[in-house]
C-alpha cells in the first residue's frame, strides 16, 4: 500500500445519493486512494436528524447533527442536501475555510451560482457539480474541457427522467398522461408533487447550468423560458406519431446570430424530434444530452439522469478530481463567464411548428388558413387534413411550417384562432432537431 | 482585451487535422485566449515538405520543414504527423524540453505509450491524447476524471468508422463486402490499403487505449485479441437480421473475476449486437462508446470518430486544457496504471454465440449436434433448422448458445465439424450486449 496523504471528507446530506456516495468511499477506499493519490477519510455525515431510518449499514458514529463543526478542518466538502438553505450558507462556509466543494444541488447553482463561484474564487477554491447536470452522466468536463476548443452552436437534453419515462410510455401504450403519471407516482419514478417534474422547474435549472458552462455566459434562472408536458395528451401524441415524430421534453440551449452579434436562448419545452434522431432513441427515465459543435459536429451524452447510485458516481468522480486538485493545485472544473452574452426573449426564436386546428369544413377556409399564415410570415411545409370527427362538418388540419420566428407564429396563430373558420386550436408544438 | 501571457504553440503535421488545428487557432484565437487564460500563439507548423499543397490558406510563413527548431522553446507542441516515427522522437524531445504535449497519435500511444508518459512523468509534463481514442467523441475525460469514483465493468465500442460504414451499408442495402469496400474506397470512407481499418488493427489500437484508461492499468497492444471483418459476407448479415441482431466491429474491454482475483480481457472482432440496444442506432461512419460502470449504469458517448475538422476539436479541447495546466499547474489529463491487472487471453473469455451450420438432413443428426454442445459444455439457448438450399439432403441450423467459455465453444465447434453429420460449419459468431 502507497503511503497517501489523508484528506478530511465531509459529507452533508444521508439521502438517496448522500448514503451510496458514503458506502462507496469506504467500500472503494484502496482504489480511490490510488486514483485520488491522497486517502480520502470519511470524517463524518452530517444530517437532521439523527434517528431518520437509514438505507445501508453506514457505521452510526459517522452521523453528527452538527454540520459545522464537521465542516471546519474538512479538505473536501460534499453537499447532497439539496434545496436552498442551509445548504447555501453551508458551500460558503466550507468555501472560506478552504475546503473544495463537491455538490449535486442543481436549484442551488441554477438561483446562487455566481455568488458560490464568486466565493470560490475569492479563496482559490474549486466547485465541482457533475451530478448537478444531468446525473450520472458525464457532461460538464466535455462542455468545459475536452469542447474548450469548440463552439458549442446548440444543445439539446433530455434531462429529467421522469417526464421522459411519461412521454415514453404514452407513446409506446397510447395511454394518457394522468394515468402514466399515477403509475409513475406509485412507482416512485415521479414524486407526490410532481410539480418540479411535469411543469419543467427542474430541467430548465438544467438547462441554465448547461447553457452557462457551454456558451461560457451567466444564464440567469430567470431568463429560462420554461412550459411543461401537462397539455400533453393522447391526441397528440398521436398525431406526432402518425407525422413521424415522437414528443420529448428538451432543454434547449442554442447560440443565435453572427460572431459580431450573438445572443443565446435558452428554453425547456415539449417538441416535435424525428423518430430517426438520436434522441427518439432515449427511452424510459433516461436522459441523453445532444450537442452541436461548429467543428465537432454532432455528439450524443447518454445515460441515468437520476438515481441514488448512478449521481453517486458523478458525486465520487468530483471528490477525486478535487482530491487530486488539494494536493497538486491547479485548475478544476473552473467557471469562465467571460463571454457574457445577451440572452434572448422566446419571441425572438425561431423553429419549425406543427400547428393542429379544426376548422369548418367548407369551401374557402383552406384559402383563408393559407393566407392568415403567409400574411404573418409563416410558410406552410406541409399540411394534411383529416375528418375530426363524427360531425362531418368540421375538419381537423395539420400545418407543418418551415422556420418561423415564435412572436410571428404566435400572433398569427392568435389571428388564426379569431379568423372565424377555426373552431379550435388543437395544439402547437415546436419541431426541435435539424 | 485582457493582456494574457503568451504561450507558443508548435504544430507537427499539416494533414487533414493538422490544417483545421491551426486554421480554428487562428480563427478563435480570442475565445480561446479567454478559455484558456493565455494567449495561444502559433509558432509555426512543421512538414515534410514546404512545397506539397495544402488545404486552406495557412499563412506561408508560418510553414517549416525544422521541426526540431520549432520544438524547442515551444510550451505547447501538438503532434499530428501520425506514425512511430519521427514522432516518437519529436514528443519525446518536447517532453524534455518542457513542454506540454498534444497527440492524435493512436499507433504511438499504443504501442509506446508507457515510454512516453513515463518520460512525462520525469519532468512533470502532460500528455493530452482526447483525439487518439474515439475521434471527437469526448471519451478521455469523462473515463479519466468523470468516472474516476467508480469502477468501470465493461466498455463496447464502435471506434472505426470505416468498417461501421462498410457494415451499416451492407446491413441496410444487402450489399457485399467487397462491393461496399470499393465504394467507401471511391467516396474517400477507406483507404486504398483498407488492411487497418478492415482487419481491425486501427480499433485495436484504441482499444488499448480505453482499457488502460477505464482500468487503470497497462494494456500493451500485443495482449488486445483482434479479428476483422473481411469474412462477413451477406449471408451471415441477413442471418443476424432474421435473428434480430445487427453485426458491429466491436472493441470490448471487459473486467473479468471477483475483487479478490481480477483480471481484463480486451478484443476486437465483429459481434451480433441486439436491435435494441443503443450500439445498433450507430449508423454511417458515427462511432459511440457504451461504457457500463458499477454505480453510473449504463452510458454511451457518441459521435464523429474520424474527420479532419472533427478531430481538430478534441485537439483544440487538449490544447487549451495543456495552456490552463502550463500557467496554472497541477495534475492534467494524467495517467494512473496502479491496478496493474492480468490481461487475460482470449479462450477464457465467456460470450454467448451464434453458430450456424449445414447438416445432412436425416434422423439423428440433430441428437448428435446437441450432444457434442452439451458434452463440450455448451449450452443452447435457441435453435432454428431452415432447409439450406435447393438440395434439400442439407438443412441449415442457426444455434443460439447460452453464456459459454471461448476456449469450450472452439473446440466443440472443432468437434461438430468432425462429427460426421455437419457438412460446414458456415459462420461463428459472438453476441454482446448483454
Amino acid at each position: 500500500m502507497t503511503d497517501y496523504r489523508r484528506l478530511r471528507v465531509a459529507l452533508l446530506g444521508a439521502g438517496a445519493v448522500g448514503s451510496q456516495v458514503a458506502r462507496l468511499l469506504l467500500k472503494h477506499s484502496g482504489e480511490l486512494a490510488d486514483r485520488a493519490g491522497a486517502t480520502l477519510e470519511l470524517a463524518g455525515i452530517a444530517v437532521r436528524n439523527l434517528d431518520a431510518p437509514r438505507e445501508g449499514d453506514l457505521p452510526r458514529e459517522l452521523f453528527t447533527t452538527d454540520a459545522e463543526s464537521l465542516i471546519v478542518g474538512a479538505d473536501i466538502v460534499i453537499e447532497l442536501m439539496g434545496g436552498i438553505e442551509p445548504a447555501r450558507t453551508y458551500l460558503l462556509q466550507a468555501i472560506n475555510s478552504g475546503a473544495d466543494v463537491v455538490t449535486a444541488n442543481k436549484a442551488l447553482l441554477a438561483t446562487h451560482g455566481p455568488e458560490i463561484f464568486d466565493a470560490a474564487d475569492q479563496v482559490g477554491a474549486e466547485v465541482y457539480y457533475e451530478a448537478a447536470a444531468a446525473g450520472a452522466i458525464p457532461i460538464i468536463r466535455p462542455l468545459r474541457d475536452s469542447l474548450a476548443g469548440d463552439r458549442v452552436q446548440r444543445i439539446m437534453g433530455i434531462v429529467n427522467g421522469t417526464t421522459n419515462y411519461i412521454l415514453d410510455r404514452m407513446d409506446t401504450e397510447g395511454a394518457e398522461f394522468a394515468d402514466v403519471l399515477a403509475d409513475a407516482q406509485r412507482l416512485g419514478y415521479a414524486e407526490a408533487d410532481p410539480t418540479a417534474d411535469v411543469e419543467g422547474f427542474d430541467a430548465a435549472q438544467k438547462a441554465a447550468i448547461l447553457a452557462s458552462l457551454a456558451f461560457h455566459t451567466t444564464v440567469p434562472l430567470e431568463s429560462v423560458h420554461r412550459e411543461g408536458i401537462t397539455s400533453i395528451d393522447k391526441t397528440m401524441m398521436d398525431a406526432a406519431r402518425h407525422a413521424g415524430y415522437v414528443v420529448k421534453l428538451l432543454a434547449v440551449c442554442e447560440r443565435l446570430g453572427d460572431e459580431s452579434e450573438e445572443s443565446i436562448s435558452v428554453r425547456v419545452y415539449p417538441a416535435l424530434v424525428d423518430r430517426s434522431h438520436p434522441l427518439a432513441s432515449v427511452h424510459g427515465a433516461n436522459n441523453a444530452v445532444f450537442v452541436q459543435a461548429e467543428a465537432a459536429g454532432n455528439l450524443m451524452f447518454y445515460g441515468a439522469g437520476a438515481g441514488g447510485v448512478q449521481t453517486a458516481s458523478a458525486v465520487l468522480g468530483d471528490v477525486v478530481s478535487a482530491a487530486r486538485r488539494h494536493i497538486a493545485g491547479g485548475v478544476g472544473v473552473g467557471e469562465s463567464t467571460l463571454a457574457n452574452l445577451p440572452i434572448v426573449d422566446i419571441g425572438r426564436v425561431t423553429t419549425r411548428y406543427q400547428i393542429t386546428v379544426e376548422v369548418d369544413d367548407r369551401p374557402g377556409v383552406l384559402a383563408t388558413v393559407a393566407g392568415t399564415l403567409s400574411d404573418g410570415r409563416v410558410s406552410i411545409a406541409t399540411l394534411e387534413q383529416t375528418v375530426a370527427g363524427e360531425d362531418a362538418a368540421t375538419a381537423r388540419l395539420v400545418i407543418g411550417t418551415h422556420k418561423a420566428l415564435e412572436q410571428d407564429l404566435s400572433e398569427t396563430v392568435e389571428r388564426l384562432a379569431a379568423s372565424g373558420v377555426v373552431e379550435r386550436v388543437v395544439s402547437v408544438l415546436r419541431v426541435e432537431g435539424d
